[in-house]
């Protein structure tokens, strides 16, 4: 059974409990407005389009996939009226310029209603996530004409943005990209080259689709520093703001993949289609940085999404099942066997689930946070020291997040038994729609690369202590709560753990440039366990002086999931340590062509 | 790109040269004749047929899946022809009985044939699969009249058998069956019941097919103390042997799943079909576990072979693939980047993977070795201690084969980056065929549970002392072997670790039967990475020495591969003593109601 309610509780739990939201509201000039009132309502709306209108698309999309014809791509059955009702709704501008007539909204929130997105149909919800980067990189590097142009029809989804990066030998390593550029007299391009990968490349949701694409000018430098960006909408812009010719921008043909089947996977042929530069030449990197990084923390939550549903869904299954009984003894005798949530294994696949589920939460909401602060504070040093804080996190909220989705989705998968491999209950898809969510929008290896190399080595470790200095003030804060001082006890331990580490990777990268690779993958996952800790024991601060008091359970489970990650989750983070401590010898020792023989 | 070469070379080397199995076959009469000539002959064998016929209809079979129309089942094109060629050249009788026309082939031979089965192709590898276990349970357990009847006919592959256990409301819990057997006045039975997830339940490969099925007679005690075992076959066998009328054993539908699509997985219907019992009345269970212990094994070795065949595959487009330079500097300067493989994290995958390979072919080999003996030593003793590793080490097989089965298909996948998640590129088949390895076969948590449960603490760590007496035993060997020292030290400290944890364990079963199933999956996750630990161990003490005058470099990448296991997989032993160590506490402290709510 599939089964899917957004976790609101918990949701505002994290929002106005762990981070109280609406004194940061409150204390910025752009956020005066928001409330956590005004907020809550909006996300009771989402919750009922997610789950009424996305959700019963999720299986039947899956079933059906897009069809490609001659060009043309459809999306399965009932995705143009769900996505028309969530553009007439405002859905698509939740988090837009409200110069340009977005909402406005801090990302505090929408990481939620992403959340949400993702739970209910994660095919589905990547033509708005893609949508959302592009509009966010056009308001930051686009010309005011081009803005006035493209995001009010594209936060009213009348269009749909696209990020073009890839192509089939060049992936990854976007510097040997071979599409051209040629500039036109009237100041636009042609654009020819073959892009695969895209997502939403073509498709029957909008009138119109605005590709951003990198490519390069006859004159470019070679390698990264020589791409510049692209805009090349699908047809071209009258004056008006109408829809007029079609650019030879077209989809060649769709991908047949593991899971996101109702999202159309494309190749696209740009056959000297015209486009308009933005930003500067050369220079398109940078700015498509700017997508890459929103899109980054949106796949990191995929992986939240698809981990709560498949919690859900796995308990719902759980409620029914019966199966032997409790080994101290049954407990349901009225049954023929018990509930399987009497099997202390059982509930170790819950609640591990379930532990990173909520610490992913709070985690992607820690970033909205620090998303938030960097745009909208009056005080420059805190919005550069979120910046930072932001600029770090980011390859872990993708990484970390997603490599948890698909472990939590396999582990409710678990739970079911047989079922969980049958397609009709549903279980087996949020895994396979979980494993791209590792692959793309940059691997989870090049995440990794990311943290250790530009993130750590390059600052010298100077963002690591500022979120190290983040978590110390939590801890100095909250001397006073004796609810809380176990767990800062094994917080301190990990955080010396995370420092020792990041010293000893410091050390070795001067002397060797293959040790960060050699560490990036086990450091990130050291930096992810630490910093759930971290949000476990801010979680445990508010709610365990709460637990007596609240006959619903909400917070004593809630310090009792704290509890199973602190005895039974942590202690991973000796090992990772180990590993990185290990170094880049034993990688790197065997010979390539050793790999490849028989 | 998908490929597969058996690697007979790895095979030799774990057969003659780390467990030396031409000694032990000289030293046993039922073996005195197989020598390693014998035995290597086979294999080269075995390999063309796995190469060449089953492999190529692999992804084909996933594409097309098994056809259900109005009661029966049609396999993917080309299973049929395959599986004729492969039961007239002989290979499904290499392990039976000879007395009834088996080959009588070692089980340390036929594990390693049956890897190549599941490399080359799970969903075909299934139907003969099957067929074995179901043959040795009645060759185990069956009268000699019935054992004439059908043995010789499932290993010419005439007929194939199956296993039916499963009803919807009993999985894990089979003492709740329904499936009802009731005596006619000729000795046979009427059955009457329906069984799920039947693979092989029906198919269009052999004329007739022999289901082993799970029934209560009408005065059955309750639980698992009142099963009995029936065989039934699709068809009537005539006194002449020939296949005669149909038997009411209806096949009502085949399972949508995730992977596995060309192995028919069937929902059987027995409307008052023949049956004729085997062994005693309500004694079926332990006569069904001669076939489901041979299964355990066979389903951790789908794992391995799926393992193997997504290494290589990832290996073959690693070698086409370019993309960036090396940490170091370019290594290819006359391309336009470097080989993935000068990546130091593309290496951690690919080591990841290579080493839980090498060393679950060695685990497999070790437990058929074990087999042999426990069935074929002149010496009780010999037989005794053989038999209990294998009781210990079956759930072991099963589990930590397939865990790390799954792992690996998806450690692969990931070399990929996105190309992994297109079908065409294969790699994603052989991720969702091993997903299904951790749950059928009894799961993987049934799996730590018994070997918490019946193979440690119910002998008071009496089989773990076994085990680590080999170990010892091997250490002792290899006190003048200066190669091996510092893998010994190590290997000392992981297996006191063990012996550690297993104490505990052993210590609070006593006072609450939770510990047991709190501890199960950690534990076993720790007990076989110290089997691997000492595999590895093996495999360098006979590598190590010859590495210097071996110019193909197998020796040399072996001992490397042991150093990559040592340094940066073995440190996983300390958490998950930890984690086995804190016991039980946080997981059942949680109220089960709590997991439920939104």
């Amino acid at each position: 059974m599939a089964k899917y309610k957004a976790p609101l509780r918990d949701m505002r739990f994290v929002l106005n409990e762990v981070f109280e939201a609406d004194k940061l509201w409150a204390s910025m000039p752009a956020t005066a407005e928001v409330t956590s009132d005004l907020v809550d309502a909006i996300l009771e709306e989402g919750a009922k389009v997610a789950e009424n209108e996305l959700f019963p698309l999720n299986r039947t999309g899956d079933e059906e996939g897009c069809q490609f014809n001659n060009g043309d791509v459809k999306t399965p059955e009932g995705f143009k009226e769900a996505f028309t009702l969530l553009s007439e709704s405002g859905w698509l501008g939740l988090g837009g310029n409200p110069e340009f007539g977005g909402q406005g909204m801090p990302k505090m929130l929408t990481v939620l209603f992403e959340e949400m997105l993702y739970a209910a149909n994660t095919s589905f919800a990547l033509y708005p996530a893609l949508n959302s980067g592009a509009a966010l990189c056009l308001d930051n590097h686009a010309t005011e004409a081009m803005k006035e142009q493209l995001l009010p029809a594209m936060y009213e989804g009348r269009w749909l943005g696209t990020m073009c990066l890839t192509e089939p030998h060049s992936g990854t390593d976007l510097g040997l990209i071979r599409t051209k550029a040629e500039p036109n007299e009237d100041g636009s391009f042609n654009i020819t080259g073959t892009k695969i990968f895209i997502t939403g490349g073509e498709h029957d949701l909008t009138e119109n689709i605005v590709h951003l694409v990198l490519a390069k000018l006859p004159d470019a430098p070679a390698g990264s520093r020589g791409i510049s960006l692209f805009m090349v909408p699908k047809f071209l812009i009258n004056e008006d703001g109408s829809v007029g010719e079609r650019n030879p921008a077209f989809c060649g043909s769709i991908e047949h993949k593991m899971g996101i089947k109702g999202s159309a996977t494309c190749v696209m042929n740009f056959d000297g289609a015209k486009g308009w530069m933005i930003g500067e030449p050369n220079r398109g990197l940078a700015c498509m940085f700017t997508m890459m990084n929103y899109e980054r923390l949106s796949i990191g939550i995929q992986g939240l999404g698809l981990g709560e549903v498949a919690y859900q869904s796995a308990m719902d299954f759980a409620q029914e099942r019966t199966q032997s009984r409790s080994p101290t003894g049954a407990k349901y005798p009225e049954k023929s066997a018990d509930n399987i949530l009497v099997h202390p294994d059982v509930r170790r696949m819950a609640l591990n689930v379930r532990a990173f589920n909520e610490a992913g939460r709070a985690f992607a909401s820690y970033v909205g946070m620090q998303l938030d602060m960097s745009k909208y504070h009056e005080d420059a040093e805190v919005r550069n020291k979120a910046a930072a804080l932001v600029a770090l996190l980011t390859p872990v909220t993708k990484s970390y997040l997603t490599d948890r989705g698909l472990d939590c989705t396999i582990t409710a998968q678990q739970i079911y038994g047989g079922q969980g491999y049958i397609r009709e209950w549903g279980a087996e898809q949020y895994v396979r729609d979980a494993r791209i969510a590792q692959i793309y929008e940059g691997t989870n290896g090049i995440q990794a690369m990311d943290l250790i190399g530009r993130k750590v080595v390059a600052n010298n470790g100077e963002y690591v202590k500022l979120f190290e200095a983040d978590i110390r003030a939590f801890m100095a804060e909250q001397a006073d709560n004796a609810f809380v001082q176990p767990y800062l006890t094994k917080l301190d331990a990990s955080l010396q753990t995370l420092s020792h580490v990041t010293e000893g990777v410091l050390a070795r990268a001067k002397a060797n440039p293959e040790e960060m690779g050699a560490a990036a993958q086990d450091y990130l996952d050291l930096f992810g366990l630490v910093t759930y800790a971290y949000l476990w024991a801010r979680m445990v601060a508010v709610a365990a002086p709460k637990a007596a008091d609240d006959s619903s359970g909400f917070y004593d489970a809630k310090v009792k999931v704290a509890n199973y990650f602190y005895a039974r989750i942590l202690p991973k983070a000796a090992s990772l340590a180990a590993q990185v401590d290990a170094g880049a010898e034993t990688l790197m020792a065997i010979d390539e062509a050793l790999f490849y023989a028989e």
